[in-house]
């Protein structure tokens, strides 16, 4: 038996670092030691850990001297700045920032799509985007039916990936507006409450919001696929924490039996099929919301073309989309070569 | 110069009746009598026209007596039982419900694009489908850059096209939501607070909900294009009264330049483009509410298909989306060929 962990979290008192720290106590990660770090502003403060209060220091350059297992979710210029530092120290490092995700020599990895790219000499594994990750996982079981040429998505995404601060926001706006008032003016450029609007991140010369060019280049990665077509469209609803997607898949030939499609989903790991046409029952963002598994309905062929089929997709942003996901590339890298974690 | 109309309301009292009362008081329809119509539940109550109360009266066979113009707004069963007997009694009738859409004989109208499909011998005028309204209006200027083939629609859908009484649950479960509680269960099959769910209409043998079947067979009919390719998911938000639409138009050749693009959007009657990449200002349903243009932005290329272009558009479902395009309708007869209406 390996030894247990000396596991690090930066960024523990955000949406994501909680749900980090929810999962330490429920998942089978062996740990000794749990080091909560984040900016200077949050240390001092304590956070609950299997009943126990721990206590919340400033994420620092030497702050990963007998690390063996770090979680990066404090944005990229945070893992930028420290992630090569807890390299240096020996850590193994699991980075949810965007920071490292098209390094060609970082793996991008979702466990159940394409662990194997976790080398030997791997010292740092990114987590995609939220909403390449929920995607890819209801698109990897179909490669099984048919050669996958594009895909064009609608998103419906959560506060959630706004971390906690944006959740908060469209809480108070939405009581502000239902109190018959107009809630203040925030950071973002449009109400928020029963509202929604085109992704918060800057557009780009080709017209597509970071949030897209994201999800285009992190898709094709995690598949192995560089010629996939990717047509995105990234809006955020007033949802506080599942993303949800609608997709059309076009194969290079005729579309799959939706009998074949259903089974792939259903016998896909992480992936649960909601798909219930008479009682009009599909996946909602509040039935994804705190569950692991990605959930796809609406699997019905596409009118305009007998190539294509369509579905409808939610996934928890804060667990498959993040935390999750970290903790299961850990989990899969102790199984598959633990050699990679600790002494 | 003609004689003012006796005009008819029937449902009164709905969200859509709300928005003729308002929009009477405001365009160009000459109006010398106004009758409101409802069920027999409503019978009685008041509502203000030009600050005189009118009493609304029970919708019956004879309620049409002298009316030249009737607008319906209360549902197909209601439209079908009843608009035989306003056409009857020599009103032109502007339906708002799905009754007569499909029907060959019955012109389906957006004013700005196929006015000229009201005959000398219509007797009867169908308004279509809000999501095809709106989809239609920023569909129709491209039109002149290149054949299109193909639309690729996903829908945020607000509650006001469940009517009054979906925007009053959206409220009073938001309400309880941030309290702290959960509220009782509805009429629909899921929470509607801070979530959104596949359109609640019932979902035929092919997989499409009924909305979506009428988006598909209302946007061919509405731009005489019987063999257009269009993939739509319906999807309900939690948004109170616009429609929100991630649209991808495919066409036969090469997608237009997007500086023609905007042009032929800003040019167009009833279309407003709002498009400001570096502010991130794109059309958000809260924009579009309580104005009568459909919003259209984040113009761009199909990073995936060199034939398609991108848009996200938002109108009012109430008004272009209903109330309005009715009134439209009617001035656009009266303009056109008066010996439609009246004496």
């Amino acid at each position: 038996m390996r030894n247990p962990l000396s596991v690090a979290v930066v960024g523990a008192t955000g949406a994501v670092g909680n749900e980090f720290l929810r999962l330490f106590e429920t998942r089978n990660l062996p740990i000794s030691n749990l080091r909560l770090l984040a900016s200077e502003r949050s240390a001092g403060k304590t956070l609950k850990f299997k009943g126990a209060d721990l206590t919340v220091e400033e994420a620092r350059p030497d702050s990963f001297e007998g690390v063996d297992l770090a979680f990066f979710s404090a944005g990229a210029s945070r893992s930028k700045a420290l992630a090569p530092y807890a390299v240096a120290s020996g850590a193994l490092v699991v980075d949810n920032s965007s920071a490292f995700r098209m390094d060609p020599s970082v793996p991008l990895v979702v466990p159940e799509i394409n662990a194997e790219t976790v080398l030997p000499n791997s010292r740092l594994i990114a987590v995609p985007n939220c909403t390449a990750i929920i995607l890819t996982m209801a698109i990897h079981p179909l490669r099984k039916l048919g050669q996958i040429r594009r895909l064009i998505v609608s998103t419906y995404q959560s506060a959630s990936g706004g971390g906690a601060a944006m959740m908060r926001l469209l809480e108070e706006e939405t009581a502000a507006v239902l109190q018959g008032g107009e809630p203040p003016a925030s950071k973002l450029n449009t109400r928020y409450a029963f509202n929604l609007f085109s992704h918060n991140t800057p557009v780009g010369p080709d017209g597509a919001n970071e949030e897209e060019s994201k999800v285009v280049l992190e898709t094709r990665k995690i598949l192995g696929m560089p010629e996939l077509g990717v047509n995105v469209t990234c809006v955020r609803v007033p949802v506080l924490r599942a993303h949800s997607e609608s997709v059309t898949v076009e194969f290079g030939g005729p579309a799959p039996d939706l009998e074949e499609v259903r089974e792939a989903l259903e016998a896909a790991e992480g992936v649960r099929v909601i798909d219930d046409r008479e009682r009009n029952r599909f996946p909602t963002p509040l039935d994804a919301s705190g569950q692991g598994d990605v959930l796809a309905g609406r699997i019905r062929h596409d009118p305009s073309n007998p190539n294509a089929l369509c579905l409808f997709i939610a996934g928890d942003q804060l667990l498959k989309g993040a935390a999750l996901n970290a903790v299961q590339i850990a989990e899969s890298i102790l199984a598959r070569t633990p050699a990679l974690v600790g002494k």
